[in-house]
């Protein structure tokens, strides 16, 4: 179903960093579910974590631990979100945790732990444990493609990409993968994420890059405006490649971090295109407003609308609910007079009239495509914001009814 | 599919109020799609309208028509919204207002429009003006059940409810119609309401008794989250049976403010139980808050949450998607460990954390009724809301994909 993506078939290794995959039978019997992922000694790692107040027993034990040491481990389990499990779901995270450090003699703190999937429903952490001796053995450079494939809950395709830029004289490495496809909206969402790269970075360089990145990628993406408990990017930088770190000053630190937000927001579109019942990639396109936050408010409102999104998923070129979105939007003082609104090239609303151009012929050719464009300029100002979503369609209702089923 | 809604058996005629019906073929063939109200010379009138900022050609015309003088006639057509028409939408709309008001040789302005429907499509105002004179000579104070099933699009029933109380003495009828079951969310959506007294009551009284009613009414539902272009709600009072004019300080003006406001959220409720695709007709209570927007802010994220309503729709006691869109709604220093839901009587999270008494069995039995309160107390203070939605089922997408074709 997913629109217009394939999974990834070369994803480069990354000097630093081992990966393995591993059947734990956490919820499906004969698929992998669980992942290791290993850093270097000194790699650096930065990581953002939801927003959302009910945050998940993986997420407060990662924050913790990654406020006391750096992290060499990652354990990543698909099929249980061990959220909404109170004090049983700590203990249980924190007991995977421990089993990790005690196969590399490590320290607790070194081991984060992710999960992704049912909410409040305890952990099956002994079925965990038993592979983690496996997961240590089969660590390897190449184990990206299968990690992103053991991670997936309701994704159709798993998703993964690699970038190479020079920096500093050297060719470093970018990867990442992802999974995610419902629970998605701003603020990091139903979401995992773990890009790594060989590059050596300063620690308060690394962390500026993953914001910048996650707020032009991640942060820019819906599908259902539900935020989960559970959502987190990790960025690690290895420093085996390069000689100097970068720090923010350095010349070559805003090509790494282009690269970055590039791979990132190839995953956050990826996670839209394979969004729950997709079938349309739609790009909302905002400018002119006064400032950032009307463009995000009109672009949310517009994606947000389950009218608009089933209209997409119909093709139909209903211009009158993007209309009505537009004009609900929570922007102050709204001349509706200064407003264009337009698919693709098509001109739908000029000045806050209709377009009397337009042809339902011309705006059924634009809703027949898999991706579309909405255009709105606001005439307000220069501010422009970008975000992407997909449609409302009858397997979203289907998925989202027969998931714990 | 309504949710425990009949269509209306007996309402009872407002003296000074005559009512008809007729088939102008709009956008439906064989089918009643025009309505004409007629109000005794000095009823005093108040109305309310959608805030969306693309409001519709009639939206625009009724409130300017509203400023200038009390009025008389209220024109409302099913089929098409006469929205997003630009100029000549306008135009349509005032040649319709013209038509009535020469049958009748009175003032323009004396004529409100009314449309729902499709947005962006010129108005048959031909078609409309035609059926016009037949409107006049079938005007019956008894024409309220007729009326509410012309002025339907998706609804499923049609929606009206009668009310008596004793004010200053006398027997006073309230009687109110509504039609709405998509679009729909706080401050008007795509729903046309009227409601109509036999009381005296003075204009500033009016208003307010309108304000007050629709705020704990149709400003406390929602389907989807849309507001409409068209939305608007008219309370209309003959003053033809108790003599003493009500100001807002008479003993008995409460009283009538009471009976419009059940009457009102009768309406309210009756719109999300015909919600488009509505399987479920579900409470959400929200007390504890420190004030009412937070309460609102907690309820509305839980109603738009679209994996909360798919999992009701499924009866799916997930209620971990319910901790999630309480999670992440937006209120300021929130403390989860203060925090209890409840579905019906059955407690899911008790100070934050799940409750060690729930049961599945328990949870579910709630969730395979049609009718379910969620109570969610945030222990932060002593305000209490409470709002109506409806679920998310194939349905909804069915209705909403298929609207136009």
């Amino acid at each position: 179903m997913a629109v217009g993506l394939e999974k990834p078939s070369k994803l480069l290794p990354v000097n630093g960093v081992r990966l393995s995959s591993a059947a734990a039978g956490i919820r499906h019997v004969d698929r992998n579910d669980v992942v290791l992922i290993e850093f270097a000694p000194d790699t650096v790692v930065s990581a953002v974590f939801t927003q959302n107040a009910f945050c998940a027993a993986p997420v407060q034990l990662a924050k913790s631990h990654l406020a006391k040491m750096p992290a060499r481990w990652l354990l990543i389990n698909a099929g249980n979100a061990n959220a909404g499990t109170g004090e049983a779901g700590l203990s249980d995270a924190m007991t995977c945790c421990a089993a990790v450090a005690e196969q590399f003699e490590a320290s607790v703190e070194q081991v984060l732990p992710f999960s992704t999937g049912v909410i409040g429903e305890r952990l099956p952490s002994e079925r965990l444990i038993e592979v983690i001796p496996a997961l240590k053995d089969k660590l390897s450079a190449s184990g990206w493609e299968e990690a992103a494939h053991a991670m997936l809950t309701t994704d159709t395709v798993a998703k993964g990409i690699s970038e190479q830029v020079q920096i500093d004289g050297n060719t470093v490495t970018i990867t990442g993968i992802a999974k995610g496809s419902g629970m998605i909206r701003p603020d990091m969402a139903t979401m995992l994420a773990y890009i790594a790269t060989d590059a050596a970075v300063e620690q308060a360089a690394m962390d500026r890059c993953l914001e910048q990145a996650v707020n032009g990628s991640f942060n820019r993406i819906t599908i259902d405006g539900d935020t989960s408990t559970n959502d987190a990017c990790v960025l690690a930088a290895t420093g085996t490649v390069n000689d100097t770190v970068l720090n923010a000053e350095h010349v070559d630190f805003e090509i790494l971090c282009d690269a970055v937000q590039r791979v990132c927001r190839w995953l956050a579109q990826a996670i839209v295109r394979d969004g729950e019942g997709a079938t349309k990639f739609i790009t909302i396109n905002v400018e002119g407003g006064s400032d950032s936050e009307e463009c995000l408010a009109v672009a949310y409102t517009i994606a947000h609308s389950p009218l608009v999104k089933t209209a997409f998923f119909a093709s139909d070129p209903n211009w009158g609910r993007i209309l009505a979105a537009v004009g609900r939007a929570p922007v102050l003082d709204f001349d509706l007079s200064l407003v264009d609104i337009l698919l693709d090239d098509v001109c739908i609303v000029r000045q806050g009239e209709p377009a009397t151009d337009y042809t339902e012929q011309a705006g059924q050719a634009v809703m027949n495509q898999s991706e579309i464009t909405v255009h709105v300029r606001l005439g307000r100002g220069g501010s422009v914001e970008q975000i992407w979503t997909s449609d409302l369609s009858y397997d979203y209702v289907r998925i989202n009814a027969e998931y714990r089923s």
